[in-house]
């Protein structure tokens, strides 16, 4: 962060400069004079030469009383106009937006990773679930794209957080403006902001543009614990749906078949402190006086830690995607045990002109006949069907089995082959997929 | 809410039956005698006749039963192509939709009231604060708007987050989809919604909704509380700067000057739920098995806290600023004190080419200088300031004393006389409020 | 609570009464008018016969004009020497303390309903896992009395906040106490309480006694969430450990065969909102100027909600585990999967003298043999063995499958046999659970 | 934190081994190779001149690793009869016992600051406040008695926190104890354990000793929170009660007089990260499936940093009050303001036989004659008492005017001069403060 953060401050600085040269405020030799020094501290900044003195208070005074070593006088106009407070803002935010911009392709990676995991599998059905017991029958396609769309609006409220913490603060200085001719516009627009911010108090007190960014760091956080819930569970022996690859889990040199897929339960871990990084924010800002406070400075660690954590979350969600194998036969030999057809054989009733809560009554007594048994719906006779009700037919039997029961899903949105096809094509179009 | 949501269940279920009497799966009659039995039950409730029974399940299930008590058979088509999941979360939606589109006026009437104030107090100068410390004088109005500036994000965060949810789950059932012939895109156009959802899963699964309503409603209660956090010291003896009117103060029988500001002291405490609430929906979904578990029936309560309270701290918060007088004798004699025209009279130095470090230097012994004798800038004679430093020149008087300095802040969104008009018509356009 | 709050108002009136009447502040016959009044307040309020005026600020003065209606002059008397502040917190240390009286039982009743569960099980041999994977096997019993052994730190947790709130605020008055001759000491004795609080300050505004009890709740919320997730997870068709009885599952009416474990996820989700309620708390004492500030009236619902919740929480748990069935079948079908005796065959080699190291690399060899043939260790012949390693001797089956495994553990605290055979009888004592 | 846990893990090696010696499980040769090796190993450590090799997975295996390049053989006996998993978690229950017994000096440092500043200020009436509203005048010495035992109780809270943590799960190995005959009672008591936790699953699994340890942080970074808002608070232009020394405040080149008391500020930011931390760890555990999950590991960082941040908050704040003056002058000229001695003058009617609700409705007019006067009720001649009630006499001058207010505050715990002189004592004495 501090090279990061320097070299900003140091555009902030320059902008500045500028402005205040074009106001009249400063000639040509000094603005030069000022410019070829921050350069060279830049330099030593980055090559670690810079000497940081602690009896200097802060970057900003390292910065200023280096660059007054360096080329003397001039140094002294270099804070012209500007105050630490409006100064750290403008830089914060900048580093926000990075930041923002960073993360966002690390959702679409790990969008990709999940489409592209869905193209590895097509037609491969798995159990739904609610209550974690088995309810109907759905495209492992259709499944992993839940999680694509969650992602997708992850995005949105990153862009939508972006679109709005992008004013700039620069030139609210202390916290009630300038008696200096500076230009806000100019320096805003340099800096790639929409616009300055209209109220210089605001601009140095309020931090709601931090506690939104965590927030929709939170939401994300959340999504992805879901999904390392998910896979640790289907990795588990009980569920034995997937299989991580070695470089994305840790064996036991005692047990040389364990798998633990570690990546996935950190990720769900570490889910819990961006939530904690957002409290403790909020917490922080909660009943301050008004204007600035130097509680406020608090502020930068939670984000980093946010930031970090995310994008590690993301990272090892994406590299785990690409290394799980589904275990077809497994999951295939767990699909019959729920009676996953019983509501497409419901909705054959309802075609057929039977009330919908009758039909409901109908195929509870052939599920309870089958449990009986020890059977399947689509193991029964007609006469066994027949016998519960007549208005069964030949044509029950194309609705029968989880491979009929997904075909018949027809609503838009739902898990039938077709749907699911198209929305697979979408994401594949829209993320620049190719397909193999 | 139950009258409510279940009014807003009886539209759900209306448009249902629409649908799935468009495509052929219910005769006129059916569909009347329905729409007629759900209008009589919607008519018990409300007049508080409907009896619930506890072993009819949930709201749905005596719905259903009482509709088919009513007219019988054409009762059991009622669930036709839905389940409660899609159900619940349509409802849900609906009702997030709705407190969205409710708090949003409730937050433009805390701005209204604020500019009001602003209106009222034309002129008044307070300090304005870093550190709790007085730094600069700043015009009430700036001070005010700084507030309105932050409400009117918090409106964008609204309004993004209800474009965001303004999605239709309807018709992705339990969780699949269905194979009957509904049309999910007639019945999201009849609700209002943007489109229906994409996916049957992550329609009935993801309550990214709701966690995004919550935080945009903590980020709220943070700016309410440090309101309450101002006018709660602004009202003490020690400050002195408002005294609130009866009707929004308590007094005391045996201490009848007293005024405690009560309103705003719960407004800064309510906050704190409002962040709880967020907390408590974080933690419920952290981590949860993949699709609809149980747990989610969890998200209503927390969401219903923080609207009520969110809606309640806006709404006294407005009712306090209508009752707020700040008490200009008081504030004047304080205005002194802080020697808050030192950095108006640094920039007169710069504008003289005195570079900025070297100006505030020769302020800072101008200000020591005063403090040694207990007097104020504007008090020292020329041959005094000369003695600092020979820059200064008659002109100075014109940069000192804090209606000067006032005067003197000229940069775009500062605390200058002419900035701040110009924001006040901003927002007395924008949010039409009469002047008198 | 209003009922209860009244009602424990009532007792605290009543001390504080014959505190000021034992100092000559009150005759005879004013005590008697007002204790007579008093009761018949009572009655009224507990045949929900009395009025509550709004227009009567609180309870308390609701209850104080009531009586000055019913018996005149005398009633001015009763709030000599306190302040609604102190008789506040006297109240709500009371009801703390209650509710702490009030939830430990039904810790212990979870507790007994564990230990139940494990005597009803003897000898049943489950999976043990890390990271969601098996790693060695271990006795039911064993596997339960580890949530036993968390409930018993609860209420360790709960008798120690109890103890620190159990000093007495009355007396304390608004703030600074009286100068009216009370006796602190007899009425903190009368209450049950310790002691009255050493300072009348502290007795007012601090709420630490407060987040300690919902810090409690919030741990004991989160053993009930993991015994929640365990419990959800063994019921799932995957894992098919345990079947819940119909009373504490929800079925299906077209799916008969399920049984969804509702009350248990409402568990794991309801932890959620006992964090939600401690952060309340603790967001809303941060930063408080000193002393007594109306915020502090949002202490109660947080702790009125966390009770409640924490009290259906235990009760739901206790009354799960009563209703659990182990399938031993299944389990003992899934058992051999995991090659779980491997550390026991791995204890066997060091006991022969084989460095640990080496041990657990022969091991893992053996365990890779068996993995590529499809079979368990035990099934290995001596020869196969003795391939791997000549240290390998008849002995050597006592050790392998489970069984042997589970006989083999001999630590304290193990799952061995005898291990867990002591820690049944230590709880069965401790409990007062009557074997059958 | 790698030094002193590794230190600390060679201390639980050489115990593991030692147990495992005393068994017959090793001999004489190579436990003291081992245990040369280790002490070795721990010197490289402690001059940083181990080399940390990034492919043996952690601490454990880079030990066990090097151990082996430098004694061969011998080293493979190491790990008999222990397991990561019981490791980590004694070395963790180790380090948050040194925690505890770190912080409560702290404490006690900040208890003793807090009474020797009562003691430099002895007699010093100040106002006490309730909603920010002066209330009652109480003796400064008593306001700060009141943290005085906010603060002994934070030492109970971990001082119950270390005694319930201190139960050592060395030997409970991976999760099911071990077949080898260690003995574990000999090291748990070598360790300064009280015993050996009962239940090796739950030793491994359960981690609310690190809740309870982070809530006892949140609740005392809570009290220092709000000594932070007062002391900042105090320190304004508007209250100016304190003058915080140069050493403890910020400046301003520009605005010398200014005394930012930064500090504090950053004490009530901090807070906040405190209880950040507690989120994270209850959200971390929040419905984990049973027995050790990864997830766990992130157990550390929240704690490492709550107790960094609470042992800085503490420390600051001893120090910031060892730098407190009290302005005297100031809080005297501000005292009369509130007409402070009300209540001493309802108490002084009261003992005269007035009700005291007929006390106070009188006490209520007298004030508000003085209001209308702008004048002190000691500055009422005894005719203008007695036109408001003849009750007064001339005796009433002994309880008007704030310094006869605390002398007649006479109740257990009030702010009477001889309550709040026998409280000091009682602290003097059990802090052992030297008195000058």
């Amino acid at each position: 962060m501090l090279n990061d953060g320097s070299s900003k401050a140091k555009r902030v600085w320059c902008l500045v400069l500028m402005s205040v040269f074009f106001q009249g405020l400063m000639d040509d030799s000094d603005r030069d004079k000022i410019l070829e020094g921050l350069s060279e501290i830049e330099r030593l900044i980055e090559n670690g030469e810079f000497k940081w003195r602690a009896d200097r208070e802060d970057v900003h005074m390292n910065i200023e009383a280096a660059l007054t070593d360096m080329i003397g006088e001039p140094a002294k106009k270099l804070h012209t106009a500007r105050s630490r407070n409006d100064q750290v803002q403008t830089d914060f935010r900048l580093w926000c937006r990075d930041a923002i911009d960073r993360i966002i392709p690390y959702i679409a990676h790990l969008q990709v990773a999940l489409v592209t995991l869905a193209l590895k599998n097509e037609g491969l059905i798995v159990p739904g679930y609610t209550h974690m017991q088995r309810a109907q029958p759905v495209l492992l396609q259709h499944h992993l794209l839940a999680y694509v769309e969650q992602l997708e609006r992850d995005i949105g409220r990153l862009v939508d957080c972006r679109a709005r913490l992008n004013f700039c603060p620069l030139g609210a200085c202390a916290l009630a403006g300038t008696g200096l001719p500076i230009d806000r516009f100019m320096t805003a627009d340099k800096l790639g902001f929409s616009a300055p911010m209209r109220n210089s108090i605001d601009a140095v007190s309020d931090r709601d543009f931090v506690m939104e960014f965590l927030s929709a760091n939170s939401i994300i956080a959340v999504h992805l614990s879901r999904l390392g819930e998910e896979w640790v569970l289907w990795a588990s022996e009980e569920f034995g749906f997937i299989t991580p690859s070695d470089s994305v889990s840790t064996g036991s040199s005692i047990m040389p078949q364990k798998k633990n897929p570690d990546p996935m339960e950190l990720v769900r871990g570490k889910s819990a402190r961006v939530i904690g990084d957002l409290v403790t924010l909020l917490t922080l800002c909660k009943g301050l006086p008004p204007s600035y406070n130097r509680d406020l400075q608090e502020d930068k660690e939670p984000v980093f830690d946010s930031v970090k954590t995310i994008v590690g979350m993301l990272e090892v969600s994406a590299e785990f995607a690409h290394n799980i194998t589904y275990n077809k036969e497994r999951i295939y030999r767990a699909l019959p045990a729920g009676h996953l057809d019983a509501t497409t054989l419901a909705d054959y009733l309802v075609k057929k002109g039977v009330p919908f809560r009758t039909s409901h009554d109908i195929v509870g007594r052939s599920v309870a006949f089958c449990v009986s048994q020890n059977s399947q719906l689509k193991d029964l006779s007609l006469d066994e069907l027949r016998s519960i009700s007549p208005v069964f037919d030949k044509d029950v039997y194309e609705y029968l089995g989880v491979e009929n029961a997904i075909k018949n899903f027809c609503s838009y949105g739902s898990t039938g082959l077709e749907c699911v096809a198209s929305q697979v094509d979408y994401w594949v179009r829209k993320l620049n997929i190719e397909r193999i």
